[in-house]
C-alpha cells in the first residue's frame, strides 16, 4: 500500500471509523474560518448541502496544500425547518437545541472531499433523515448529565453511537453517515488509488 | 424505573449496543439447543425468518421462566443463495465462507423476542441487504489475520463494525440490526414498559 491517507479532521468519532476499518493514516488538522465560509455561503443564498461540501473541501485544502498523500476533509451539517444550525455553544443552547428538536425531523447533510497535492479529487455527500421522539423533561435532564459537554462536539447535540439512540423515534441512512463519515464510499475511492487494500 | 432488563445473549455486540444506549440490565444466559431447533425447523420447511424467531423466542423463554423481567432474546441468521448458514466452526470454515460469499449479496435476518414470566410479549424482525466486493486474495489473508477467531462468533464471518467493513460494497438496513440488534424498536417497547426512560 503506497499511498498515505491524511485525516484533516480532528473529530474522534470520524477517527474511530477509520481505526475501526483497520485503516492506517495520519490526522493533520489546520484551522479553517469556517464561520467565515458559512457566513458568506449563506449571504450568497447557496443550497445548504454546497455548504457543507465547502466546508470539507476548505478542511482537506488547507492540508493538502502541505501534505503529500490523499488528504480527507469532513463536514456534516443539521438542517430543520430548512435552517443550518452549528454546534451549540454551551451547555444552555445543548437543552434548547435539544427542545427544540423534540417529536420532529431533523436531517443531517455530511460531506466529504479528498484532495491530493492540493486539488480536490473526489467528492461525496450523505443526507440522513432522523425523527426525535417527544422525550420527557426528565428524559432531558437525565440525557445532559450523562453525556455532559461531549454534547457541543455534534451538529445536533447527540452522540447517536452513544446514548443519544434513546432520542429517537426513527432514522433513515447509514450508521456511518449520521456518524459523520460515510465510510462505504471513502473505502471504494481510497482502493481505487492504493490507498487500501483491494 | 421500575422494570428489570434482563439480556439473553452472551453476544459482546449486543451488550456494546445496550451499553452504548445507557440502559442498565443484567446478562443471564441459559444454555438452547439452537442445532435441534433449527434442524426440526429446517426438516418441516419452516421459513428461514421464523427460524430466527424461534431461536431469539427460545433463548429469552429459558431464562425468562426463572428471571423477573423483561427478558431480551436475539437471534441473527445469514441468508445466501436461500440457504441458511451457521456461524462458521473453524478458520477454515471462514475462509471458505467469506470466498463463497464474494461478489455476491447476502441477507442477515435479525429476530428480537421479548419475554416476560416465560411469556412472549414482544417480537420483532429485521432484514438487511448486504453486497460483498470482489476482493483480493491478499485482503482476505490480510483480513483474517486480522481479525482471527472472532471471525467465528459471527454468521457472516465478519465484524461489520471492525475491518469487515472493507468487505462490503453496499449496504441496506440499520447498523443495529446489521449487528444484531435493532435498537430503535427495541428502546421504543422497553418505554412503553418503563423500563427505559420516557
Amino acid at each position: 500500500m503506497s499511498n498515505r491517507i491524511v485525516l484533516a479532521s480532528g473529530s474522534v468519532i470520524r477517527r474511530q471509523i477509520l481505526d475501526g476499518a483497520g485503516l492506517d493514516y495520519d490526522v493533520i488538522v489546520r484551522p479553517v474560518d469556517e464561520a467565515a465560509i458559512k457566513e458568506a455561503m449563506l449571504a450568497e443564498n447557496s443550497r445548504l448541502r454546497d455548504i457543507a461540501d465547502a466546508l470539507a473541501e476548505a478542511k482537506a485544502m488547507r492540508v493538502s496544500r502541505q501534505e503529500a498523500g490523499l488528504v480527507i476533509g469532513a463536514d456534516q451539517i443539521m438542517v430543520m425547518d430548512e435552517t443550518l444550525f452549528d454546534k451549540p455553544k454551551d451547555m444552555d443552547e445543548v437543552r434548547s437545541r435539544l427542545l427544540s428538536m423534540r417529536g420532529k425531523k431533523h436531517e443531517l447533510i455530511g460531506a466529504v472531499v479528498i484532495c491530493e497535492n492540493g486539488v480536490p479529487v473526489w467528492r461525496h455527500m450523505s443526507r440522513t433523515k432522523l425523527w426525535v421522539r417527544e422525550f420527557s423533561d426528565d428524559f432531558l435532564d437525565w440525557y445532559i448529565e450523562k453525556e455532559g459537554e461531549a454534547l457541543m462536539k455534534s451538529v445536533g447535540a447527540y452522540r447517536f453511537e452513544g446514548p443519544g439512540a434513546q432520542l429517537f423515534e426513527k432514522v433513515e441512512g447509514g450508521f456511518f453517515a449520521i456518524l459523520g463519515l460515510d465510510l462505504l464510499p471513502v473505502l471504494d475511492y481510497l482502493r481505487r488509488r492504493g490507498a487500501a487494500q483491494t
